[in-house]
């Protein structure tokens, strides 16, 4: 070890390569950013989905509100800026998951276009499948599952998104899944298809 | 999905655990948290213990410099905060990796031992593998692989751990790995070796 050739030599030959990875878990290595309102049905949509995936043996991973903001993120809190560098962090952590081979679902509104562009940057071509969980405001704040928006509409929460903090639309994304429309059963399908054609779901 | 019970029902019903994914991977996730000075041969052992683990159909993942402090903390530098915070998120992101099932090797030097006991803290118990890459000063020096010590010897980096930054060394490591006595095999066999009397390698 002490000697920088073998070193190398050691780190190129014994190196695990993500198609390594890939080939043992029998599929592609991807990273499903479900974007949308608060209420539209994202942490749903990808609970549903991920299950779906898991009978089919895929190995797959959720990262959402409640294990990044009361972990990695917990020193951000909602101001444009840690906004920001909040959706910077996940999709860094989203890009180490995908290298890693995994399937892996991010599930924050993630409200700024750019903020989703930027993630798109840093990711390698189709690693990165953005999908909008299309509901309408009405439709969200009718279901307000956590009584949020009636908070927000009293003002007892700034900066919500939709209220009093802007939501702004993919304008590519790669997938519409209309929450207000669509049963879950009918949008989990349209999602595992879509990720089936397009090659995902083997390696 | 407007029902906030059978929204609830869903989750449940649907949710994914990490006894799942682990059963399915056959093995148990967890962290192994390699720290020792600069050339103490973290990173070589990581690589070789991985492809160890691989050859045995395991799934593994690396976390180290090239994938971290270029993406996830590309905003932090080498002040003691910035250190630290920096060790923090990649325990966050280690016990994600845990939580998803896979063995994941960490490679830091990671020189404070207030740091490293913050991440055992906020693992699960079994969950965090201390491993001491124990090689002396002298012998670490002496490989000098990348010409890193002989630059802080000049002055011409400052804050350099075991030169002009402290090294604390762990007080009760899981495991103790001497590369300055052990030949790579040596080593790469006593982790593993580890690991599988731990019960990590099988579900």
């Amino acid at each position: 070890m002490s000697d920088p050739k073998s070193k190398n030599l050691t780190w190129h030959e014994g190196q695990v390569s993500r198609q390594d990875r890939e080939r043992k878990l029998d599929q592609k290595g991807c990273t499903i950013w479900l974007t949308g309102l608060s209420g539209s049905g994202k942490s749903t949509l990808a609970v549903a989905a991920e299950k779906a995936l898991a009978d089919r043996g895929k190995h797959t991973y959720i990262l959402d509100g409640d294990n990044v903001r009361m972990g990695l993120n917990n020193n951000l809190g909602f101001s444009p800026d840690d906004r920001t560098e909040n959706i910077r962090r996940i999709g860094e952590v989203a890009k180490l998951f995908t290298d890693s081979g995994a399937i892996v679902f991010s599930s924050f509104i993630s409200p700024y276009r750019a903020d989703r562009d930027a993630v798109r940057e840093i990711m390698g071509d189709g690693d990165f499948v953005e999908v909008y969980v299309a509901a309408s405001l009405e439709v969200c704040e009718s279901r307000d599952v956590k009584g949020l928006y009636a908070k927000a509409r009293k003002g007892e929460i700034p900066e919500f998104t939709g209220i009093s903090a802007p939501y702004e639309e993919p304008s590519a994304p790669e997938l519409v899944v209309d929450t207000g429309d669509q049963t879950l059963e009918q949008s989990v399908a349209v999602l595992v298809e879509y990720l089936d054609k397009s090659g995902y779901l083997s390696a």
